[in-house]
């Protein structure tokens, strides 16, 4: 039986959209659930949810609200106390060695514990990943853990790695974030030989600045270990044509918040369009389900959170502004993981089997 | 008199886009142009249009073609030979010493020896900043020239620098950029005080790699000199909440190229949901016109070229796929830069009066 231990306490809409989120997974996929944070915000959702049911429904304006009825009393869902709270502005290494009894430290300790099998945390991602290096360890030969998200192209799904764990990064980070990331798109994904390649400022070797071209060269060196196609811009991220995209934190983390503001501006720009005026706004009752079928092909909620790869257990790291409707996936994600045996496979790469 | 030299050879619509650019803006703006390049290819494009009109369209598929009769007897166009090109993939440094005679050489010899007053280049980007460099000379007091490159936001035009210059950068350096690039927003569009930001994976100071760290700190101590108002995330970009956004140039390159990437796509997946079916069809015809007004705001066209800032003169880089109503734009740009004085401001900076 794998449990997933769910921070109840972290993010914008937390603890509301958190707990009606792995209601709705625990409902749908039957999966268990451990919920950490004050059991008195915990009680009073879970009363709540009773009472009015779930807001299934997915984000964004376009889609409507749909509410389904659930009696908690029913489901699998374990209730852990946490005195404490890790808030978004405390820095977080600090924070989770003074708040030992808070809300991520605990959930991540359920997993130490063997109580739960893995976390999913939508609060502050230092503190995620901090909690989660200090609690669960790195794996064996990891140097650094990395953040993988999964973004959506014009052909499949892309593993970008790292999007924001480590700013400063070396050559050897990027080659194992490489590995990693190859070794996540098998275990998810199922594609037999995943392309990897390094986010550069051009195709070409010797482009880029120091750390690309050094990382280019190792990547190149190891081929047998790996299948590196070489460099990819930025402009091919959305075309299909890889599989991981490998970069360092600092610049994986400005690229997908780039990729988040364009889209939201290109969705506002259409979307005033559609007031100019009355031929527009008739037209624009008439492209909605249009509109619906694009954004949920690039709706983050739909991969629910990133996995931060590295560390000996599986963290799932939501957006802060994580829906219902995204917490629910993102503990499919974390359950997938689990089920997928993806730390064993990368452990074994560093001659633990 | 303000005369524009252009590269006529450079880019991936080279030499036809690029003369029908230079002939367009010469005829709607009455800008004089020199045309360098391989004098056979420059006469032949010109007699072409003669005959034929030049194709006087945007860009994308969504407009129509238009031709417009020109006589290009009739206007003040010089033409320049020059006998050798530059490629895509030489190396920039070495390429721009051996090649003296190619175009990108000789249009900026044509700003050196006063013929012209500004260049304008669609080719190799690597070739136009190093031929502006070593032939123009850098400002003094100046590090390190950047590109600086105009983004549309949700409220007005945005300036990115440095967007693909110098990849390895020091905390002084990307100051400077934030200078420059807060000059430009006060010269071109009029912006009385700029509210410079830094890119950066979170808001709070403190956030980033060493380079930011340390640059944050730069920019707060001299807030005297600059309208300095933070970090700045990549989902910021297209708020509009800040007027230069100053990062190092692989991460504005790369934040370059992903915003191109995530347009395309976008656009894409929007063309392809409206032959989902008849009535996706029927509706696809309606809204054309609302796709257009969308694509005329965030059509890279419109801003023509990117300006280099930092070197004795005007160089306006264009994109490789630049379309002959890019170069009409870019050449606007580039007389625009002339007619501001802004390298006296940027000068002046430094106690050059």
């Amino acid at each position: 039986m794998t449990r997933i231990a769910i921070d109840a306490m972290g993010g914008d809409n937390a603890p509301r959209a958190i707990v009606e989120g792995a209601v709705w997974a625990c409902m749908e996929y039957g999966i268990p659930i451990e919920l950490v944070g004050k059991l008195y915000d915990i009680e009073r959702e879970l009363d709540r949810i009773d009472q009015e049911g779930i807001v299934a429904s997915i984000g964004g304006s376009l889609f409507p609200t749909k509410r389904i009825k659930v009696n908690t009393k029913t489901l699998d869902i374990k209730k852990t106390q946490a005195s404490e709270v890790i808030e978004m502005g405390e820095a977080p290494g600090q924070a989770i060695r003074k708040k030992k009894n808070s809300s991520i430290v605990l959930a991540v300790n359920a997993v130490v514990t063997g109580s739960a099998d893995a976390v999913v945390a939508a609060g502050s991602t230092g503190a995620a990943m901090g909690a989660s290096l200090f609690g669960l360890g790195r794996l064996r030969g990891i140097e650094r853990p990395a953040i993988a998200t999964v973004l959506p192209t014009m052909k499949g799904p892309l593993v970008l790695i790292d999007s924001g764990a480590n700013t400063d990064c070396t050559p050897s980070m990027l080659y194992q974030f490489g590995l990693m990331g190859s070794i996540y798109a098998k275990s998810i994904f199922g594609i037999e030989n995943p392309r990897v390649a390094l986010l550069n400022i051009g195709e070409e070797e010797g482009k880029g600045d120091e750390l690309a071209k050094e990382t280019y060269k190792l990547f190149d060196e190891n081929k047998d270990n790996i299948n590196f196609i070489g460099n990819a811009e930025g402009k091919e991220i959305f075309l299909g044509n890889c599989d991981v995209i490998v970069c360092d934190g600092f610049v994986g983390n400005v690229t997908l918040k780039t990729i988040e503001g364009v889209a939201k501006m290109l969705f506002y720009m259409i979307k005033q369009e559609f007031y100019h005026d009355l031929f527009s706004k008739i037209v624009g009752l008439l492209v909605k389900p249009v509109l619906k079928r694009i954004y949920l092909k690039i709706n983050y909620e739909e991969f629910g959170g990133a996995l931060l790869l590295g560390v000996k257990g599986i963290t799932v790291i939501c957006h802060g502004r994580s829906s219902a409707y995204a917490i629910k996936n993102a503990v499919k994600v974390a359950y997938n993981a689990v089920k997928s045996g993806i730390n064993e496979s990368i452990a074994s790469c560093y001659g633990e089997k």
